[in-house]
């Protein structure tokens, strides 16, 4: 699930899963408890100009684990995945027209960080719930990312 | 180590230590491999103009573990952790006049990737290994960091 640019959202809601000083006949209204978790950053994804520059600053410089640049058509975009622990970093580039990155990157010249990746236990019950408060989704189903995964 | 904001560099070093159809006789002079390893991303760093309202969408919304907000008076910022897996988010707002933090937001008015922060082996070794690629670094000698560490 990927939140486009993580920024203070203008509408919040707060869960009473730990309610403090309630009275307990309002314990019978309280919104239930989530039904999804969340996990672990999967990766954070970075949109370049220049993706083998990038890449080498990464792999040449810093001497991390990075993969070949592969094209991912059905997304837009050319990959390189630099392995660095749990979590990756995937370096973004434009491909072909209405690359999903051009936007982003007509607006940041110098590239930077286009999305972090949250993984989550349950993906249609999270997207419902956030959803439900008001989340902007980009679309009402999951997709398959660049990683195979939903 | 703070890399401040991930993009391509000017200059890079390409290092020789797997060489590829190099005749024998240039080994000799070729450059030592790395001596110290990159690790994993310990934190991604993330300014924001309302702390309390993104740490709220952090918790209350995608039901992270999120800290209580920590004024950090010696790196001039207040700092919230949200515990992600072995990759924490920091968020960052500033704290007193001169914050390292205000010259970014005022660039970046709703936020935004401020560093990311990978782990080594040998800090000495790195930074004096990047110093000598031309990497620009913040001091010469490693500080001690919001979390304790160099």
């Amino acid at each position: 699930m990927a939140l486009n640019k993580l920024r203070p959202l203008g509408r919040l809601m707060r869960s009473v899963s730990n309610p403090v000083c309630m009275p307990k006949s309002l314990h019978l209204t309280a919104i239930p408890a989530q039904k999804w978790k969340i996990g672990k950053i999967n990766h954070i994804a970075i949109a370049t100009p220049d993706i083998e520059k990038t890449a080498a600053l990464y792999r040449d410089v810093l001497g991390a684990k990075v993969s070949a640049k592969h094209p991912q058509p059905e997304h837009g975009v050319y990959t390189v995945f630099v392995e660095l622990g749990d979590t990756k970093i995937e370096l973004l580039n434009p491909l072909g027209e209405n690359s999903p990155i051009q936007n982003f990157l007509d607006k940041n010249k110098s590239g930077g960080m286009h999305h972090i990746c949250l993984e989550v236990d349950d993906i249609k019950a999270a997207m419902a719930d956030l959803k439900a408060k008001n989340i902007r989704l980009l679309s009402n189903e999951p997709k398959i990312g660049a990683h195979g995964s939903p």
